[in-house]
């Protein structure tokens, strides 16, 4: 495994760029939003259905650190919307869960296209050599972050 | 400027790896939290001070796109946290805003210094030649989409 000394003041330059494109790729995702009825909180709750699969409504007050009566105020104006519903859980019959409606999912969907999209037309500005690089470099640290996980 | 073409998939996986990155960062940074009585939600509100100033409970609201009432709850218990205050506005000083405490800024410092550490832990597991060029492609995107956003 190679190591490098990387300075504490190289790693905040790079901590602050990081966060920098993160917020312009979420500002793009979500400009998808813009013809929807839906505010970020409600999105917040979206996305974790999504990446997260069905919760109770106990678990996305949890998993949001908002409280309960927020979730089901949240929820219920997702419902209207159609883009979540609630159902009996296919593992435990007695309790109900939110999931996604296939337009919940596919609005997910888009929003992620949409930041892919942006991602594309940012990467064709630099050179074919420093694209590569850059791939292998994310996949590289990605990598080092799950072991570290792992480890612990 | 050089010009590369990059495929989608390839975009697509960037975008995926990326949002990893993001993920295991922010992840990361809101331990911090943990020994604070402090929600996510409640960070939301802290970190949009911190990035952006002093608001008016309505522009919070409309910020992070939740109701008054939401707002309301959330700035309360930040109040009673000490670590955010109500005060008239140095501007206009008929109307009142909210703007973090001491506590609150050094609470948010707290969170982005563990970022820091964490990405400098992980970037010394990489070469050296690699940590220079990533560094310099993140600045280098960083250029392309701030270029991109004032051709808009």
């Amino acid at each position: 495994m190679p190591q490098s000394e990387v300075k504490r003041e190289e790693a905040a330059t790079l901590e602050k760029d990081f966060r920098a494109i993160s917020t312009r790729l979420r500002r793009e995702g979500r400009k998808v939003l813009r013809d929807f009825p839906i505010t970020p909180a409600q999105f917040d709750v979206l996305q974790t259905l999504f990446f997260h699969g069905e919760k109770r409504m106990s678990d996305i007050s949890r998993w949001l650190g908002i409280t309960k009566s927020t979730t089901t105020g949240l929820v219920k104006r997702l419902i209207d919307a159609e883009f979540v519903e609630r159902r009996r859980s296919q593992k435990d019959r007695r309790s109900f869960i939110i999931d996604l409606t296939e337009s919940g999912h596919s609005l997910i969907e888009r929003v992620i296209s949409r930041r892919v999209d942006y991602l594309q037309s940012v990467m064709t500005e630099i050179s074919p050599e420093q694209v590569v690089f850059f791939e292998k470099t994310i996949a590289l640290l990605l990598e080092v972050m799950d072991r570290k996980e792992e480890k612990q």
